[in-house]
């Protein structure tokens, strides 16, 4: 097959716009050759098991599935029974981008809360944390929270541990939408142990394609409860891999070395570099804090298309003319300060 | 990463035991790199998508998803609508093998008929096709067969049009769960097109992985009906790939050249030389014809588990003794003598 | 059977708290003895689909159901496919009261939009209505409005025309969840065709057991399109009911003189009545126009309890004290000025 | 309203098209006027939950639905978790009859084996039995059997133990489809709690309707675990009737005395008398054994169409010409005599 596409192109559109670390791409073919047992009773699957309890603390048990929106599924219908329901921010991806897939696919009520900048805290989840014992009430049983958040905002380990201790008191489960996990935990410097594991979280989405990954997502149950029926659950939603190894085997080569923390540690200084910059630009607003590998910025109105034309990225609120600048782990400063000088440059004509 | 297993070893137990061919790997390469549109939006999927046409005719359109089970339920949801049931055969893997993912996912009521040889006919179609109209049947609007068969049989072009014309007389469309569907093509001799295209399927899930891929499906809608509400539908399965790029790259790899019609068809030969070796000791039974690539056969019961010890493979009915032996694009003649050797000498030593 | 309750108590807690009106109970031993066609083909459901299509206007189809929450899942399955939304206030009864059946029984993804008085308004339908062909958005494909509202309000025949040609210039359809339609009805003058059949309404949930009968609901399907596979909707969501005569001949009682409209009538005016005379009470407060047979008031907050513990109602929203207080087809003016006596005294006592 | 049927009608169709015994009605008068607290904190609620504990045994819990569908589906998503399968007859109400209401308002997979009549044992229960902890095959976690079965046959205590038994020692739960549970207490001579308590039922659906309700169903919990969420299912799958006094009343009724059993008993008798009467004539086979309310019989062919337009009835077969009379409370022996009379001069005339 010939290659088909610019490998030089770079955009700030999304970090799935990105391909996949090389390393990743070699541990595919070191994982390739001969027979090994499918549906997950090979070697990489166990080895990637092991790492997930070097990383998470023994007992944390790996189950890796095909897309996120499939890992929130899973993970969440595991956690809860059937007539549960789940406490989320309104900005939630599980709520506003997954195509109805949690509600439709899981049969998951979702009741949402709005807020600032993507983060929940026990108070905002008070607003929704009532109604248990009313026949009427979709049960309150799970909260579920996304870090690095979509707005591009981290929760620290306390801030994590406080919404636990929270939903625990109140017989729910804490579940964490980590597509963006190694972005959180490079930010707040914390291992992924400390961050998930000691703060209470129950189960957990486990995101490698957004960190360099050709495709592959996981669920980390964090406690036995949380592992109860997944595999059966993984299998009905259609997220069951019959070449596990090949999911697997991509996980080991984030995991096993640092690769996972250097690519999220450089998407996340991208970020900040590029936010740096923007807001010493004269009619920029950087409007939340850039604390993972997303930044969210008001320009201009005039300059948005032409700058889009160049650097690609979404919009976040055409309203107020929000815009999404993502990096990725293969975003270089060279590709930053281009787009801030053709941003300086278009200020300044106008 | 390090290699962990032994890249030579080889088994009968199935073709997702087996790795994916090289050429794919190579294409997973040549695909990365760069920033390229998610979603689909790139240029291995526009590629794909025309190799689908040239395959299949002008007007096919494909749809990459990421399991065949995703693959079968996004195919049978899109369609028909709610209230929609499936005759299939007993034997189907939709019905027997993928954990209740058609009805719990897809919310699709699956109507069986037993079938000597896994293969729908006219005659045992008409057992489930009646109470249109019927309030209180599930209305029977699909017909899905599997072709080649999960008993290793494979319908001709005749027998496809024969059920195509059937159903849609009924007004009701006809489904190929095609997770074998180069195996079946390959023994026909028939162009994927004068299989599917020319006889009047509805829609296709078009297996990759079990022909040499690392990991994709797809679903082929034939016509514009059936692709209706598709993209939402695989949305909301969770069957759609951030990174589409790689999933229709590996296809692009098969499709391109010949790669899928050699790994086929010489899978099909090597369970043609393995049913052939066996059906000439004594004790033992083939006991369907060998038409794609998988063998099912009876063994003498005192030697099955030193065989399986050594060449692995599943039962297929415990009660009668039969076994599956299925061969991959990497199976060797050299394979196949050695199993039927150990298979003589056990007989011998009995 | 004894009767075990005091059939002179009287509550402000719900409209069915209520009985029956007894000529429903008549019409029920009316129908009663000998046997007739069940799940539907009896004279009384013949009857009552003659009195929808005199009320509604000819090709009005009425399909008898059970419950409220099972009318508007049926509803809306019916009207949209499986990857259709459904854009509704936040009040909403289908979103914050139906246990999530919507969601999970319907598969329905719900797009809320807040409304102070429980109304949706094409600028605020318009906050929802975007996103169609985006695969990753659920594809709003339905509005559905209640009438009267949960908070008490009426949408007039204009406004309800405005939002169905706003729908269907989006190519979307119109749901009214019509559980209070004769209150609605009687409040505005209008008759049920003109509110409902000449504005544009696709298909509404038809509500009896809030207006006087024991027990049921039907789903009126005022185009061809909504009633589409209805009937096997109905019985795959456990809607049908086998002696269908029963709950056809108390909507008959409704429908054939003017108890309905009686009935309705008599409920909204006591509503007014009720809030006329608290509005002129010191301290009270009423937070929602009354044009139907719901007040929503703001009472002293050390009285709540004291009165709740005689007459019954349910709070609306406990930060701010607001309380609902429903009128019945049974509600007297003495029932209404014992109230209004007891806060007046309540309050002269702070 | 004015009565629109022939209320001296009979037929053999179903005894759902008979009305409601005139206590019934009786009762719906009795609970009527007044306010009481709806969804079932009511006085007529409680009492019919006393008499469930009186019949069952202490504990055992009763949760009022309103169709039969509604009730399995209810009790059998109540007794297993999402990745649950069920095993039953291939003849099952839920399997053949719901309109797939339990796979695709419960997400329940059915695992299903043919039976002679309509009865499973633990030889045939044993055919699905089995598989727990495969991934992919569907977990079998509830057995379901109809009491008496669809085709009129009855299982005893002894025979419900057996299967109890040994569903508990696979870890499953046993549901009874009790849709027709009082022909079936009335034929065994055994009390409900005998056949039904003590013989180690998890959950029984219990069916009002067929013996002389106008409309009303309910699920028997005999078990706390099978309690355990009820009351959001039955929400959430549209089952919870707002002026449940209604639904209680009846069954109060029913249970307060012996009117469950007259009725039963009678209608029991009626189908004996009228097996009886027919296997003396010529060319007329009974073809299920006779122990609740149906008859199974082959007619001659050629007086099929005569006799059902008089009496009428359902085929049940149509390739072998066997047809079901199904006797309800109020058949008497002279509509039995007359059928007899019929079939008798018919085949006289032949």
């Amino acid at each position: 097959m010939t290659t088909l596409h610019d490998a030089a192109a770079h955009t700030f559109a999304s970090d799935n716009y990105a391909g996949a670390h090389p390393a990743v791409i070699q541990a595919l073919a070191d994982a390739n050759g001969g027979h090994v047992a499918s549906y997950g009773a090979d070697p990489y699957t166990r080895r990637f098991s092991e790492l997930v309890e070097q990383h998470f603390g023994a007992g944390a048990t790996v189950h890796p599935v095909l897309t996120g929106t499939g890992a929130n599924v899973v993970a969440l219908q595991s956690l809860i029974p059937r007539w549960g329901a789940v406490i989320c921010a309104s900005s939630a991806h599980i709520y506003t981008d997954e195509g109805g897939a949690p509600e439709r696919l899981g049969g998951l009520k979702l009741l949402t809360v709005p807020t600032p900048d993507g983060k929940l805290t026990p108070e905002l989840v008070a607003l929704q944390a009532y109604g248990w014992g009313d026949q009427q009430r979709p049960q309150p049983l799970a909260v579920s929270i996304t870090e690095s958040t979509e707005l591009g905002t981290v929760y620290t380990a306390d801030e994590i541990r406080a919404l636990a201790d929270q939903a625990h008191a109140h017989g729910m489960v804490l579940h964490v939408d980590g597509a963006r996990i190694f972005n959180a935990a490079a930010s707040t410097g914390a291992s992924l142990g400390d961050l998930i594991r000691a703060t209470g979280v129950d189960s957990m989405s486990f995101g490698g394609t957004k960190n360099g990954l050709v495709l592959g997502e996981s669920v980390v149950a964090l406690t036995p409860r949380a592992a109860e029926g997944l595999t059966y659950i993984r299998k009905m939603d259609a997220q069951l891999a019959s070449k596990m190894r090949f999911v697997s085997a991509q996980f080991v080569a984030l995991l096993e070395g640092d690769l996972w923390l250097e690519s999220a540690t450089h998407a996340n200084a991208m970020a900040t570099r590029l936010a740096g910059a923007l807001s010493r630009l004269p009619g920029v607003t950087v409007t939340q804090r850039v604390e993972a590998n997303g930044v969210f910025v008001v320009l201009p109105l005039p300059i948005v298309e032409q700058i889009r034309a160049v650097h690609h990225f979404y919009d976040w609120n055409r309203a107020t003319g929000e815009v999404r600048l993502m990096c990725s782990f293969d975003t270089t400063a060279a590709h930053v300060d281009a787009l801030v000088a053709d941003v300086a440059a278009a200020i300044a004509a106008l």
